[in-house]
């Protein structure tokens, strides 16, 4: 009646592979996984994206590659293009677009760090592919199917963010669209859903670390999360992101400033460099403790 | 703390002005209203827009909109190009696309209903904008916001679905978007949110009617419903659009299809014709008692 | 797999009838109806239940009585005993207790209006049943099933409220428990859900309209709605309501006060007595149109 | 407007202060620790839980509490009474009431495991204070206040779990319920809420990993988790078992059944023997990393 109480596990399987054949796992220890710019995915490395949710100037962006590199990261994040919920920025926010993508193109070049950042147009695919190592797709794009099969098209790898209001099968089932184009590359994150439950007036997402387990069951794809998004409160990042990689997240993603208190978006979730320093150690001791390492 | 008990009227308008100015009402009786092929929206009647999911086939969707009409719909629905979850059509299912506008062109110079159906892609605006007096946003593109800014341009009027996760501030934000082009004859379309009570195995959305009141209170844009999509389940449409009616929705949206469970999408959810007809006579019923008309 | 697309009707059925058989519908016309203190239920009447959050003074209470009598209400509310989610009470709050059913009786004796009200402990049901002509289940006691048992054997007419966290079927369930015992004169409110969408600041929960369908179709025990609590803001109040009766809802509660703003409690959800009046009127414009009467 | 976007840290905790006092921390670094049993809480150590959902009979909770003791369990869990949806038992399940409570006494006598039950009714306590070392007030008598007075005035430590819709206001609400009764020996235990994203059709709760940090933020109690109930899917508890104990909880439940397919209530989500033995050695391992120790 109103909800089905034993499905069994051949009818699950079942509806797997009609809806998203390529998507789904071929048998239970199938799992992909690819190197992206010397970075291993699906492995047992752990990797670290971090950086700013802005790019917000030339100098800024070398400096946190600089630091978080030096913290061990693995890659730079950073926006140039940046969906918004409302049409007008802040007062100190100018999206940096083309200007961005520059920037982010210097900082890789003077510390080799790879990229990864937000394609939002079909227009600018190309633009961004010069530089990125990987095309993130945000959470707001990831049923704009088009796009997805125009991203998946570039041969570059693919990061697919999690609508906020999709479930697990929509979210699969945009991930078969872009592998339906012959790129494989493909990793998932989890960034926070919808919730009736988020204990605190600032914030409207719940990191959802139980879909890291329930795609692991049902999908080969890397899935990662981030936790600066979704908890929207630096305190809460840290235990997220350490809970992250203890249920068995193949990466996390992470915001890093500077000043996060004069950041140009979003000051209440970014973490400083020392926190970020911090925190990677404690992230290390527990991938070594499940036999995975960052 | 963990939530803002009260924070008090004019803290809520400051917020709104700043964030959506066009969206937002200036003074508490503020309302649009506008004409779009002779149907009045936002104005004391309730327009009725009903149809397929798919425009199948020629003969059927002029087989609808003959019968619709009949039965006092103002408008007549029909996708040619739709966005899917999956990748994979169903058996019965192609999306006719092209050919697809061609028959709802054909129905409407027939018929002389007017036509809704849903933009996908930027480089499909020009063709729908031909045949369709109202362009329909899907929730899945609700925060494409590009798109909507071209959508926008070509100055039709739009309808703007709400995406199933979107708080009522992501939905005004979106709606800015449209706003901000100079293109004011935007139309909001609430058609279910995700939530813990569905009630249902088969349905995973929730109609949410409080939204329609919250956004009267907050826009001065006409608000509808759709409650096909919503409760996935024909025998919860009817109860549902009556709701719609007497909450005080600005039109609402119903799937019809002479053979429902023959129907190439969502046979679960559509209503034929003469439960059509039966529902026209009851909505008008709940119209007239609040002094509105269909 | 993830969810269940098509479960059947006969599936459904079926496991209502071993979950709850005395709770489901025998047939799909099966509707139960009873007369309490000479008002109908799950007839054509649409019962009006009206008062204050709290009986504050017995003053309060007659003058109440009076003016929602006047207004066509069928029955008065009004908490004497009152659950709260933090054992410290406001400024000008004092649960009444004792007192405030006291001051029930009188305001019955002098308008004869009937009384349902809230029995929070099994120690009181003796005391409130003298009084009550319902017994009111608060949601937070929804699933305190030794409790239920208990108010249950009394034999008195109750009204079991939803738990905002709990599914149709918790709910069908805990009212299995009461018919179970042999009462048959059970009425079920649906009084707002968490969900992640509520649009306001002060409010916490959503009025699930949908459940009022979703309920009546496997159930034939009479489904009402309290809009206020569920809202928790006035002026969203009426419209919700209309949407209630016109959703086919068996019954509505509201919360009436004479100076809202100087409630004991929850003063942003009370009408005033004109508020009310007029809301009545429409109310019943919306009844006639469906073939109920208020 | 519709959500408090930066509320400020000091109105936070103004609003803690008078809500919940004694539940509130007095500052940043205030967190509660005792010893129950010989089992510390609130400190370095991450005490397990472990159990069968029902008590079934003598033998069967005597080698599990031998099981799970020579694995390295804290705690013997086991239900004696317990509160069901539905008032009709499965067929081979019994409520062992008296009978079971007598089997647990024998457990923890044979074996010294202390032990934790669930009390429903008052007039039960007495009888269950005899054996339980901890009072467990299930999640759907969280806000059943009576009844948490009740338990607290026996002065035993209390566990107290959360309603599946309750927000962390709620939750903390009740616990000052207990607190205020002078028993000090509180704590708090999230087991899954109610979410649009349950990724199964099989269940219907998701572990609120986010809810333990935000707790912890706000009160100085300790707060365990419960994957097994929340996940309702073996395979899941493993994950978010080691996700609990990264992210800080204080504890954790677990389900535990010498053979899960047969057990008499909730065959999905227990662990076999074998099964709790591997999952307690990676629970050291996290532990260890971060510098706690189970």
């Amino acid at each position: 009646m109103i909800e089905n109480k034993f499905p069994g596990k051949d009818i699950c399987n079942q509806d797997l592979v009609s809806k998203f054949p390529l998507t789904a796992k071929k048998h239970s220890g199938h799992k992909s996984s690819f190197s992206i710019a010397g970075v291993d995915f699906g492995l047992d490395l752990v990797p670290v994206i971090a950086g700013p949710n802005m790019v917000e100037s030339r100098e800024l962006i070398i400096d946190i590659a600089t630091n978080i590199k030096a913290a061990g990261a693995h890659f730079l994040r950073g926006g140039a293009f940046k969906p918004l919920s409302f049409p007008y920025r802040g007062q100190n926010y100018t999206e940096t677009r083309e200007k961005g993508i520059e920037w982010l193109a210097d900082a890789k070049s003077l510390t080799g760090m790879p990229i990864i950042t937000e394609v939002m147009e079909e227009k600018f695919i190309g633009l961004v592919s010069e530089v990125a190592d990987i095309l993130q797709i945000g959470s707001r794009n990831m049923q704009n199917y088009p796009f997805l099969t125009a991203c998946a098209k570039t041969g570059k790898p693919i990061m697919l963010k999690r609508h906020y209001g999709a479930s697990l099968r929509d979210w699969l089932g945009a991930a078969e669209y872009i592998l339906l184009e012959g790129n494989h590359n493909v990793i998932l994150c989890e960034r926070g859903v919808v919730a009736p439950h988020t204990h605190r007036a600032t914030s409207r997402f719940l990191l959802d670390l139980q879909v890291v387990v329930a795609a692991q069951e049902f999908t080969h794809l890397p899935v990662l999360t981030d936790p600066s998004h979704a908890t929207f409160w630096q305190p809460w990042v840290g235990p997220m992101a350490m809970a992250s990689v203890a249920v068995g997240a193949d990466g996390i993603m992470l915001e890093v400033h500077p000043d996060p208190e004069n950041a140009a978006v979003d000051p209440l979730q970014a973490m400083n460099y020392s926190q970020f320093s911090l925190l990677m150690e404690s992230l290390r001791s527990v991938a070594n403790a499940i036999h995975r390492r960052i």
